[in-house]
């Protein structure tokens, strides 16, 4: 591929569109207590019914109901206890016509009783016991399988394993279910001034924010940060980096070392063993970002400005992570706002521009939070960011815009 | 303390009040990579500049600024290029009048240089540099501690950690943070007619839906569940795993054993060893939880049916548990619905009835969804619950209605 050919920029929807090959799940089996957060990858039918056996669904006396017809407060019916159930028996006695069985609520139901009549509405005067209302058959009883009936489909296919759905799997038994494995996503920092935070940094280097603020998205979006280190920009160390990641994740991201020598070797050493399928987005920021593939892994190399990084990892990264780990699209939260300041935009490319809100008394506006090149405190000033389009060259002050909400960390009172 | 004392039913408020000594948190030091998600406990304060350098914020070539007035196209100004500063180098090359030296983005700004002329700008021939547009002093350079200054407060206590907050502390050098620790939160089921999931079962059995319902409850709030397993109800093993597990975890659970019985047994355990705060709730469903103190650990005695373990969990043990945890409390989400049919409360106590919503002609309709006592088809039939006070004894057919919704698991397309 010439260079002329990688340096064809592309819009953000065709960079999205350069990852669909990837866009795939696995599956994997996890026990019970693993499942929560995670997205069944398979239609459950219960192989039981559930209750197993005729329940009792009340404390009180297991009873054919035809015994107690007619009872009332004046006339009580009489039938003679003779014996007991407890949560967790088998049942071995029977009721016998003018006979009761005393059960507790879960208790099997004894053979030969159809109802229960609860403990409220009797008096046990030896073994003599006074109904004082009647039951209908099947009164208290739960029936098996009436709650839920062997061969039923109880939870389907892509579903989000909540406390409830854990609940279902529990009661009918399965200890164990399968899901969509957490796609492992390999994180490599590169450039010859990155050093791990932590350490004392000599003049001329900075610390290593990205793969910290990328990996945390990772989580945020189901994957499984696999951090893999920092990365000097050499071919010979880069090729390395590329083929040691794509052996052992499933997904490989990179981020900095974006200026145009650095990235075109980027972009050479990915081509080499693999293939370039975008090199550069029409937007700003994130023009640098590279995508590709490598050992039959798809690569996305971020620009190295943290909020940068950031965006493009938003905007292109997340929706193939969340795809693979069975989560929703995430559902973007925008609010309207009133831009504050007249802001100018170069034009032939997309911007999405950061923004703060403040509440005024006409509601809210937006004012532009630009602080200057790969500054940090823009990641912590800005509530949101507004798309200016192509061909929108300004946003007047007063205009009416529509804020995309970052994720932020709210505080707790 | 007198059974009859157990035995006053308190309001869901009371209920929650009884467990406010206990609202404590407690904090850990953890590494970035396991920030993500969690609360920070303390307010952090910058220990560096950032940038630690002047810095390039653009590639070009660091001059002094004075050199380059009243260049334009016409008449650009000439300089000598005398050496380069990547990024990542110390800058031992320093700019003369006449001079120009050239930098990468990111790179330390030579010494005597104030500015840099980006290479869009500029014309190499050999050494000599034409440049064609004038820069002023400080253009395309991040000052020392432009970006966050040494001593700066850049997150303050209490913020939830998402990729925003982690890549700051990043920035600042650090590589683990002070957040509040995860409370261990110790789940016991109680009944001698429950069985583990996975297991086959004897007559009489039911599986432990429990453990596992509020354990995902528990993760969902920011708790780690310990699973301890399933106990007989009787006063022994019941007070050997209550103080085996106050030894272990931050808060005790249990679920089941909830008939009166069992109950009193469970109630009389707890204070014999520990304290009894609240025995039975004024609340259908949840009537019989208790609520105590257990070896200095709180303890709440859930009921057995998962649907009413799941809304007294929610009720109190969830807000408990996101306290410790540096959660937010949570938003419930509710929706306004038109009632489907009558319904009728037996009055002297709240109800938290579950309802299915359907989408009408007219809007959404609330039907209620009582699948008999205990039944777990429950859990996945009702989208949410009415509050019916304890003053309401009728909810008319076409009543409006609020509908408190269940955090469902979404399906994903």
């Amino acid at each position: 591929m010439s260079r002329i050919e990688f340096r064809t920029l592309v819009s953000l929807e065709e960079a999205r569109k350069a990852l669909l090959p990837f866009y795939k799940r696995e599956t994997e089996e996890v026990l019970l207590r693993d499942c929560p957060g995670r997205t069944l990858a398979s239609d459950i039918y219960s192989k039981v019914d559930v209750p197993g056996f005729d329940r009792a669904s009340m404390d009180g006396y297991a009873v054919k109901s035809g015994d107690t017809w007619g009872a009332d407060e004046e006339s009580p019916k009489t039938l003679e206890v003779t014996g007991i159930v407890h949560a967790g028996d088998r049942a071995s006695i029977k009721v016998e016509k003018g006979t009761a069985v005393e059960v507790a609520t879960g208790a099997v139901m004894p053979e030969g009783a159809n109802a229960v009549v609860m403990v409220e509405n009797t008096d046990l005067t030896g073994d003599l016991l006074n109904i004082r209302k009647p039951v209908s058959p099947g009164e208290n009883v739960m029936h098996t399988g009436a709650d839920i009936m062997m061969g039923e489909l109880v939870l389907k296919k892509n579903v989000k394993l909540t406390p409830r759905e854990v609940s279902v799997l529990a009661a009918i038994g399965l200890d164990r279910a399968t899901v969509y494995k957490k796609p492992r996503i390999g994180i490599i920092s590169t450039g010859n001034e990155i050093a791990p935070p932590g350490t004392k940094l000599d003049t001329g280097q900075i610390y290593d924010v990205n793969a910290y603020g990328i990996g945390a998205g990772v989580v945020e979006n189901g994957g499984e940060p696999v951090y893999l280190g920092i990365v000097r920009d050499t071919p010979q160390e880069f090729a390395k980096a590329l083929s040691d990641a794509a052996a052992q994740v499933d997904v490989v991201l990179t981020s900095g070392s974006t200026s145009a020598g650095a990235s075109d070797m980027m972009s050479s050493t990915v081509g080499e063993a693999g293939k370039v399928l975008v090199h550069g987005i029409k937007i700003k920021p994130g023009k640098p970002t590279i995508i590709g593939e490598y050992g039959g892994k798809p690569f996305i190399g971020l620009p190295g400005y943290p909020s940068s990084a950031m965006t493009i990892f938003n905007e292109v990264a997340a929706p193939l992570i969340r795809y693979m780990a069975g989560h929703r699209e995430r559902a973007m939260r925008e609010v309207t706002a009133t831009m504050a300041l007249r802001v100018t935009s170069e034009g032939g490319r997309e911007v999405l521009l950061p923004v703060g809100l403040t509440m005024t008394s006409t509601g809210l506006a937006a004012y532009p939070v630009e602080k200057g090149s790969g500054a940090i405190s823009q990641l912590l000033d800005a509530d949101g960011y507004i798309e200016i389009s192509e061909d929108t060259q300004i946003v007047k002050e007063g205009d009416e815009v529509s804020v995309r909400l970052f994720l932020r960390g709210d505080r707790i009172p």
